[in-house]
């Protein structure tokens, strides 16, 4: 397994006590960036146990220096594009940094610890914000079985679209509406076809959820110069969890050139980058390919990527109602995945992406594409979970679900995992569904 | 006529010669915003002739003062985006305040005459720009005439889709590579089926220019509030020439969510921004609907816009050749087209990309898609205009085309005209086809 170093060491404990507890999602081996904001302003973070490392406190008390330093004050401005431009090297020096001054056994932890309250900001007390400016939002269609299912849905004589196999197929998302987990969903006014074939514009219904994991590039490329395979790797900052909310009812309808209002209405995002770095212990084969599918075309084959391409990350999604809040009852889970159920590794989607010479830029997100597995459980948004509204879902003792209703909300959540390693966790993704606006208020000029 | 005002006075001439040549693109009834630089700095403008008045400049000599100082400033960070975001009174106080400086007969003219050389920059010796910082750009697809014509080619029963009569089809593209009129377009690599049916990746056959005009969003609204039809022009800013170049091989293989790497490798426009206000003496009806098209639903309907949504613009594409050059000879004029030509208004097609609650920022911009018209001569690509190639384009005595090759190069022009007012242009959108690199060239890292 590449690139482990001392910040990957199992046997490393905070002093923040609550990042050693079992199945802590922010142990000394995460480290993961974000940016948060309280009474005084919105600055860079760090997360560790249940408390966010202030990148500013840090710098100001004159615990970071070279490398570490520099990378910290390329976040000053409370985004993390200007760290993420810098490349790996520097994320990297930073979380070392960050590892010897948080680990309970190391030679700056009396330093650092003295100044707890000056450098510590509990997640209590902090509302996160998007990590950066998100200049573009892509997003892939790469589970096979997600694609597989749509297509029956549909009554296709062959579900998988030519290019499946062959390119990891990807559409451009909205990226002025991607907002941070907690934001409430909106459920938008569309133009959509009733059963009855009339067309009208109102509150959607069929509303779901996709769940997603989206990688932040890092590095950028010139436009004009495709960005090989085998250095896709080094483009990605990290990874963080994706709902892509989805309006099928506008969707169906308006679908022509691709998603388009459907999904622009709103796009959640888990606040904490899990770094690349962090995930290096987590790091898998890429997924197998079936038997006679044809191999990638060269400029998609590497074999770094196919050695290592994969990574171990399960992920969950949780449904809550009304009804379970009224009744005392937690939220359900309503899927259980991987994402090994990926036809394609992320270093495809990136390689893929930028094939044509498109430039990416620091802080472009980019979506794996709701993954589905073949499983059952794995089945990764309400459409396949209800085979299209056939088999509706029980989520109660006498309530179904074939669409999310207002006041339903979904959590997706994920954990990468590992024999030897400390598991390290990505936090939450999660959106509550608010009542439409009427159309009257939404046509009064404001 | 609404919102006539003095700048629109057919009468006014400035006293920059070049401004009232006959034909003039950048009469003082135009005054086009952009951004240009030289070898001191990059800064905003405003075109005058073959002039730019500097705003920086204007502003340090204290030609400005109250709200036409204001927006000027707020464009003082080298691009427009602030100015967009003051909404149109700002901007429309700003170039009020410019046709009083620039006027022959203005009370201010001798003050501003005497510092010629400190404020108005000759275009010969500046170096345009993108106006603003574009946080995501959508592209319409609303000639009837170009989707019916694509939808003959591909064999389908019924060209047009469904959806194409009650609701402005588009799709969200690339912002990242949107690039300024005179940027080379280097042919991009890509995957692609081969006429034997392989697929392949190499330099993209079948490249192609489509003729658009865009509108960058002024005001922008909150997510989750539509923006009403009624308000839709207030959040226009202006309009500029764009080039949707698209790589069709590409497009036609990996086409199951909308276009990616088919068009991401560039989109061309045209560096000056032609404002809602001067375009005031041009407005149009609507066009009309054919006899027996359905009625847009409501929120799709506004008086207004059905008295002045159109905009007499007439749009022109222009193809030279190596050959052509070599001989001496000028471009060819391929198509010749008009903004009327589109079955919706902008302010519909802004309207409806609100109408979910998605929220546009000011800088964002909306293409209209390919402008056809029913007449061959208003055909707004290459794949129409042969015909999906069918028909080649003769460009010299032994010389066809059906696509754009190696050196080719495209010039998009248009001109708003209406009798009565002086007419403006809009300046060129120009781009010039280079080779491909080499996909050994693309395979290793920069």
């Amino acid at each position: 397994m590449a690139h482990l170093n001392p910040t990957h060491d199992p046997a490393r404990r905070a002093w923040v006590a609550s990042a050693n507890v079992p199945d802590a999602e922010f142990p000394i081996q995460n480290l993961p960036f974000g940016v948060f904001s309280d009474a005084r302003r919105t600055r860079a973070g760090v997360a560790i146990g249940d408390e966010i490392a202030d990148l500013d406190a840090l710098l100001g008390a004159g615990l970071l220096d070279g490398d570490a330093a520099k990378a910290a004050r390329a976040c000053a401005d409370g985004r993390l594009n200007g760290l993420m431009a810098l490349g790996p090297h520097y994320a990297s020096a930073l979380r070392a940094a960050l590892s010897e001054l948080l680990r309970s056994d190391g030679a700056r932890r009396a330093r650092a610890e003295a100044m707890r309250e000056h450098i510590l900001v509990p997640m209590a007390r902090a509302t996160m914000q998007l990590p950066c400016a998100i200049g573009d939002y892509s997003d892939f269609l790469t589970s096979l079985h997600h694609t597989e299912r749509h297509g029956r849905y549909k009554g296709l004589k062959d579900p998988l679209p030519p290019a499946f196999k062959s390119l990891p197929i990807a559409y451009h998302g909205r990226a002025s509406s991607i907002r941070v987990s907690g934001t409430p969903v909106r459920r938008p006014l569309g133009q959509y076809r009733n059963p009855d074939g009339a067309v009208e514009y109102g509150p959607a219904p069929m509303l779901d959820f996709e769940l997603e994991l989206a990688a932040f590039v890092g590095q950028g490329n010139v436009l004009g110069q495709p960005i090989p395979l085998g250095a896709a790797a080094d483009h990605i900052f990290g990874y963080c969890l994706l709902n892509d909310w989805s309006a099928k009812s506008i969707q169906w309808w308006e679908q022509v050139l691709g998603p388009f209002l459907g999904k622009s209405f709103i796009s959640s995002i888990s606040p904490w980058i899990v770094t690349q770095e962090a995930l290096a212990p987590f790091r898998l084969p890429a997924p197998a390919r079936p038997d006679g599918d044809p191999a990638p075309l060269p400029h998609l084959t590497d074999a770094g990527d196919r050695a290592e391409g994969g990574i171990d990350i399960a992920l969950e999604a949780w449904l809550s109602t009304p009804s379970r809040r009224a009744a005392g009852e937690g939220p359900l889970r309503i899927t259980s995945t991987h994402l090994q159920n990926l036809y394609w590794t992320f270093g495809q989607m990136l390689a893929h992406h930028a094939s044509n010479g498109c430039n990416l830029r620091p802080g472009d997100l980019i979506g794996s594409g709701t993954i589905s597995g073949a499983d059952d459980a794995a089945r990764a948004c309400i459409t396949e979970l209800t085979n299209a509204g056939a088999d509706p879902l029980k989520v109660g003792p006498e309530e179904f679900r074939t669409a999310l209703e207002d006041g339903d909300e979904i959590v997706l959540r994920a954990r990468a995992q590992r024999p030897g390693a400390v598991s390290i966790g990505f936090g939450e993704c999660r959106g509550r569904i608010e009542p439409a606006l009427s159309v009257a208020a939404a046509g009064r000029p404001r």
